[in-house]
């Protein structure tokens, strides 16, 4: 999505050969005009895949997710959470997850009646990069015996393992902008 | 607000005195559809104040946040950060923060970027209880040099002392619903 790829070459930082700040328009502070058309670029790929639900995870992926939910007629969102709230108790769904740009081990949790198994779940979220979270919300999707009609993300980091691994899989996944290399600075997309 | 104070009665839950359970509609699973609503009602309220931008904390404050922020013309959303992330760097605005649902203690911070001295700061969050996140705001909007042109939030505990210490200070509060109490399981809502 070309105002995505814009965005991230003038307001994003490519730093070591692996990160990409995005802090000033996606994950800190909201550009939400582009996260709006962001939105409906989701909704123009996954439409006629009928979703029903859209999951993602806190905190980065809710404007995101908020937006697609829009463009796709007022889904529900679910957000898993990461951290133990004192009001979050009931039946859980639950996977342990490592996070790459944190360098942590986590809970991600989806309480059951969140996801129904008839749901059609759209997976939404800002970054792809080893699959982690993704692998996570998917487990979250079968152990409430749903079915998931694709990954969308903001970013994809072509350069790590996540989008090839859900691809092989036969899963559908959508990056809005897709990183094929960090050098000295400058952030390199991949063709198409 | 009809709308949301009907929400909390049909999906909300009364824990003892002063818990509302809202998380089957507002935060965890999101009723997109509401949450746009409650952001068009927002606007409505504010939009002759002429904000320049929305603050809010991650995570549950960032929907009603985005929708606000659409309503009031594509307005930037800043989500203020709980959690160190490896991406987040340079300078800062922070304020430490004892939160009341998790019975623990934050950093809340923000890059200095995301707020400039001529900024007018909506500040929008999920709940007004004893008013420490809140307070934690005002004290980055304030390290900013910029101005708040008042604080809007889904739900608040009009039992607990939030809401009365911002009016006191002449701070402009709209809460979309008001809890007086909480009693039996039975939620009731403030008067007008």
């Amino acid at each position: 999505m070309k105002a995505l790829e814009e965005a991230i070459v003038e307001w994003g930082e490519g730093i070591g050969t692996d990160i990409v700040k995005v802090d000033r328009f996606l994950n800190h502070r909201i550009d939400t005009a582009l996260v709006t058309e962001m939105g409906q670029e989701i909704a123009g790929h996954f439409r006629d895949d009928a979703p029903s639900v859209i999951l993602t995870v806190e905190a980065s992926g809710i404007a995101l997710a908020v937006t697609a939910a829009q463009a796709l007629g007022m889904l529900p969102v679910v957000f898993a959470k990461k951290h133990a709230a004192s009001t979050l108790r009931g039946e859980m769904y639950a996977e342990t997850i490592r996070s790459f740009t944190r360098d942590i081990t986590y809970d991600m949790r989806c309480a059951s009646y969140c996801i129904m198994p008839h749901d059609r779940v759209l997976i939404v979220d800002d970054f792809l990069a080893d699959g982690e979270a993704t692998r996570g919300m998917l487990s979250l999707v079968r152990q409430a015996g749903a079915s998931c009609v694709g990954v969308a993300v903001a970013i994809e980091k072509a350069f790590q393992k996540g989008g090839r691994t859900l691809r092989d899989k036969g899963i559908r996944v959508l990056s809005l902008a897709a990183i094929r290399e960090i050098r000295d600075g400058k952030i390199l997309f991949q063709e198409g």
